[in-house]
């Protein structure tokens, strides 16, 4: 049955058999294909349906994000319908599709950790879909919201400093990712304020994992001249840290200072408890709402629109050596 | 303008004006709709789309199952749209209709806290559209998957009678839901089966928190005789009773024996780790999935299908009196 059938039995028009009809009608309502629906859609232009796309569902991060999206549309009449790729690059795309063929209104998006091919995404702003970024944000000249990983590292490492350690190192997050390389040049430019030296044998190359902080801090002890504080990417690795300190018998904070980045669910109830940034990622959300709200309503957009949240400090008991 | 002026605008007929026919058409492209991706539908009979509607993002526990189910999902060539409805019954409700406007292949969610009124998936069934639940199910004729509380229960129950605790108590959750009553079920049975006599003096109600694991303990422990053990309806509750005996100087495992259920995230990571039953959340995803996945190819159903997957037990420091 070609196309232009479909659409002349749906109109009842008069060559069209009256078998063909029905099956085409009952077909058609099957699918819940009403043309009252398009009426309506016409009238108001909208299906009040937004799309979110989040690399993984496998990381409280992202779930926090998207329940502050989620908040915020529902109480601007947005449903929010959720894709998630497993970091893949063939369900980032086949999520675009999806969100394209459910006819959504905009669509909020953060990249799989492999992708480099943004056709996709490209494909969404020729169709005039309006489009946003958050966390992971792809060199495009597309509105986004991001954290500040440079000043909430800048403010970690300073805290450390304040609180009298002396030699600071870092366990990086891949330093091709732009979000660690910021923070890795927060750590530095903080000592550098505080006329510190930057020593390269401070800072180990971490993967995200709690083992790579462990394996890290194994690696800094070993050093001649070992540090006494360190200040992770990002809190499992800063969890893998405290698990190596204390297989070797290190108190914290007492002799070493451990800081972490996100607050994570867990870093609350580590022992002892982690200093961190917390990402604000409710806020995220809602600010990643705000900016797709923006565009939807005004019809045009600034692409160089760029929400910067500012992550806040949760002081902990694993980083406060002048207490102790 | 009326729905049939739209219908007859889109299959050209004569006696709507070119300019009307320009504004439809217009329109109906950029809501992308195409007489053809109907004719296509026709012939499959399908989207390729399953909905799934999880009460919150905020837990790490639904996450995991949308891994399960987007994992197996996009293995068979569907797409995956997730709807989050903050435990509120309204955004439960807007989520089913946002379901059914996307043309979804078939359902699987998973109940809001205070959902009592199941109109809304009635209506899905009237559309005889697949659905299915998972973990929080209603008292309906619909096939779902749940874990196996009673069992896993009964095992944790065993494994710290079988450890040389004596006294063991049970910190449950609400028990009008009927998750956290099989799991106090469970405890009962284990104690009944080991001839130790139930005392209700034991069983202290909890609402799944951190806050309520520690006023339980304190309660508890303040019985003219304390138990020396502890039964946890699930991990966040574990943790508080963890914390509690911590502040409470009574060393664990080997003055008190700490069991949780879920496995979540953090479980590993307190001091000292803790044992715990796990839920197989992936594997609950990939069940449901596939039990839509049976549904939508063979177009009728077994309504008492009920797959139930069973929890795994891990056992870290929290029980094991006897190593130490």
């Amino acid at each position: 049955m070609t196309a232009a059938t479909v659409s002349r039995a749906l109109s009842d028009h008069p060559e069209i058999s009256a078998k063909t009809k029905a099956i085409v009608k009952e077909a058609a309502q099957r699918l819940d294909y009403k043309a009252n629906r398009i009426a309506s859609s016409l009238r108001s232009g909208k299906t009040h349906v937004i799309g979110v796309l989040i690399p993984t569902a496998e990381n409280a991060f992202f779930g926090s994000v998207i329940h502050g999206i989620t908040n915020l549309a529902s109480k601007h009449g947005y449903s929010v319908l959720i894709h998630e790729c497993d970091e893949l690059y063939e369900l980032e795309v086949k999520g675009i599709q999806t969100f394209i063929g459910a006819r959504v209104d905009g669509i909020i998006a953060s990249l799989s950790r492999n992708t480099l091919d943004y056709d996709h995404f490209l494909d969404v702003k020729r169709r005039n879909i309006p489009l946003v970024f958050f966390d992971r944000v792809p060199d495009l000249d597309i509105p986004s919201v991001v954290i500040d990983g440079f000043n909430g590292s800048f403010w970690a490492t300073q805290h450390l400093i304040d609180q009298g350690y002396k030699r600071i190192a870092h366990i990086s997050g891949p330093l091709y990712i732009n979000t660690f390389n910021d923070r890795f040049k927060g750590y530095e430019a903080a000592l550098k304020a505080n006329d510190i030296s930057f020593d390269e044998n401070l800072v180990f190359s971490g993967n995200i994992s709690i083992e790579s902080g462990m394996e890290g801090t194994r690696h800094l002890l070993s050093l001649p001249e070992p540090p006494d504080a360190i200040f992770a990417a990002e809190d499992f690795t800063a969890l893998g840290i405290l698990k190596q300190l204390k297989i070797s018998k290190i108190h914290v904070p007492e002799q070493f200072g451990v800081f972490g980045f996100c607050n994570d669910m867990f870093s609350e109830h580590t022992t002892p408890s982690l200093s961190t940034m917390d990402q604000q990622t409710v806020l995220m959300g809602q600010e990643a709402f705000k900016l797709l709200n923006q565009i939807i309503e005004n019809g045009n957009e600034d692409n160089s629109s760029k929400i910067v949240v500012k992550p806040l400090p949760v002081i902990r008991e694993s980083s406060l050596k002048k207490v102790h």
